[in-house]
């Protein structure tokens, strides 16, 4: 398998954008990613882009073709392909873009991740994002996501002893840190108070508890290592390690819902490719779509032990300057989770962390990065390790 | 880039399955794919699969997992991707399968494709796949594919003469295949006068020029060529040109609305990996959704000369027996359309064929065949050459 590196990344803002269309979002952050690379529209060998639901969003499928056409390369007629997997969906395809390269069929590849999720009325949203559960087991007898994150922060309340202050704290560090990234839906800070204060949405969970609705794009230009200083002179960041796991679709049919066993084989793909470990990671950007989930996250990442996520974020250790910084960007809780561009805008905090281009949120001494995006409650896990070259 | 080959092909029968569910689709064709091919659940290291909307359709978002979780492994964690081309999803995903092997990513890949279409009631399938369209420009205008479609074939009369009756030989050469196809959703022979005089849809297409709406689902097992003698006796087809393209999104901005250009851009890159000219080609599965579609198709891939598609069908050319037998399985249009599942029922057909398993549809002497599919009106085109070892 041949290097790949990252060139180029380019973010709209996220939050309501009441007067941009899909088309626009992802021609924005794709222009963007594409000056940044110093790439130009022939250079091109195709794009890949991460969609959970634009169908039912904004009535728009085969979203392959919309952003080939909206990058206004049509006339080039470079391949498109968008790639699903639910809120893993930008992560997903930046597999596939990292892969295409490997391979050898492509050299420059751009990575694009959208959502319009604003344009649906009242619950349209919840009930969307509800097809990313099990839907004959879940969705249609009105399980939606914030009930099933409930119940494993439920579990692991009762397993291991975290309690709603610690979830709380996964919200007040997120927000701290989403007030410094200009890109953030909230740019605002929040207290433990308002946390655990906050009305109830499905116990434990809170409305700070639980990541927004949110419209956005993101996008990043993949190159073969050995090609890639025809086009930049800036810091160039390698992928040295992809994992992607499953499980099942529905969470009641799980070994142990407190554990992602996704997240674990897919971690444990990725660090062997890397050739590194847990210890080995100067940041991570994880799928923090309820607070119980970034807990979950860094156990299962190995970064702290089963059972000690909700006590070492209260210990600060995944605060900016701790031992190991989670979502420097804001996460999905602050920055905001345009489903199908998180994971590729996840690509792109640790880019710029790993450029030394964070400004304010900039991690110290950044060297090595993991990015981990989940699908529904845990069925579709993909994790990829960036390392400075 | 490895060698790439294909070990097993399964196939459900495509028709009115009111009785299956996507989840029962998906497991039926992949159980029969991965019998065929020899292999084992731990053999596998990834699952990718093609759907266009199963999200409007049934539902449910997140397909990959659901594959998986449907294969009955999901205790192994094996990745699993879903890819988003409109009526182009089965053959990107055959792709995605095709270059996660390529790069050395992968030794052994499921890909499905699937689409549950019927359970939507009246003109909502329609409605649907018109998300395929461009929604700003063609969809919330009312222009559904039908009418796209046969702007098309008024424009290819205009231009090259072609007329209604060599659009109908389309519909009698695929239904006379279909009928001895045992998976087909029709099974049933069509004369001339039946096709010319159907019912209108939209001038010149009648019912019997457009293919169905259909439930159904395809796998096949994907293998570097060289494990394969690992799993199985049965003779190899090996993956040798794969190429894609993109077009603008909406009809009326393209170059020449009677030449898809994507499906030229896709056909010259397939047949340059490959090393073959189309005179190379013994048989071919082209993406006939409506007739026209088809006389375009062979023309656009270089097998008769621009504008001859018509004449060439009227001719007898692409008929089982002719100089480049096209659609032997049926098409779209006899053996049925569920979206997703197309393309890699296509290639489940020339695998068959390039085996000699083709029962009545044989094509002697088969040893290089092609397939092509298509999404929405051009916008996506992906094509891939298959040879037998």
């Amino acid at each position: 398998m041949r290097d790949v590196v990252v060139i180029g990344v380019g973010l709209t803002k996220f939050g309501e954008l009441w007067e941009q269309s899909i088309r626009q979002l992802t021609a924005e952050a794709g222009s963007k990613a594409i000056l940044d690379s110093g790439i130009e529209g022939k250079d091109i060998d195709a794009m890949y882009v991460g969609s959970m639901s634009a169908g039912r969003f904004v009535g728009q499928e085969h979203v392959g073709a919309l952003v080939a056409d909206a990058s206004g390369f049509s006339h080039l007629h470079i391949p498109s392909t968008r790639v699903e997997g639910a809120c893993a969906s930008g992560g997903l395809a930046f597999r596939e873009g990292y892969l295409s390269i490997a391979s050898g069929m492509n050299d420059v590849v751009v990575v694009g991740g959208v959502e319009k999720m604003m344009d649906v009325g009242g619950g349209a949203a919840t009930e969307t994002l509800a097809t990313a559960a099990d839907q004959e087991w879940e969705a249609f007898f009105g399980a939606t996501f914030p009930g099933l994150y409930a119940m494993i922060a439920v579990k692991h309340m009762k397993e291991y002893g975290t309690t709603k202050e610690q979830l709380g704290q996964v919200a007040v560090k997120n927000h701290s840190n989403g007030a410094k990234n200009p890109y953030a839906q909230y740019r605002s800070t929040v207290t433990l108070d308002q946390v655990v204060n906050a009305s109830p949405v499905a116990y434990p969970l809170g409305l700070l508890d639980c990541s927004p609705v949110t419209d956005g794009a993101a996008a990043v230009v993949l190159c073969a290592a050995d090609k890639a200083r025809q086009f930049t002179d800036k810091p160039l960041v390698k992928v040295i390690g992809s994992g992607q796991g499953s499980d099942t679709l529905a969470l009641h049919a799980r070994r142990d819902i407190t554990t992602l066993d996704a997240t674990v084989y897919a971690g444990r793909r990725a660090y062997r490719q890397a050739n590194k470990n847990p210890a080995d990671i100067n940041l991570a950007e994880v799928h923090d779509c309820f607070t119980i989930a970034e807990v979950c996250a860094i156990e299962d990442l190995g970064f702290v032990e089963k059972g000690q996520g909700g006590k070492a974020v209260e210990d600060h250790v995944t605060t900016l300057g701790g031992r190991i910084p989670v979502n420097t960007s804001g996460g999905l809780k602050s920055k905001g989770h345009p489903v199908g561009a998180t994971g590729v805008a996840q690509i792109v905090e640790v880019t710029q962390q790993l450029r030394g281009n964070a400004g304010e949120r900039q991690v110290h001494d950044a060297h090595v990065g993991l990015t981990h995006n989940v699908g529904g409650s845990g069925a579709t896990c993909v994790v990829h390790i960036l390392e400075a070259m």
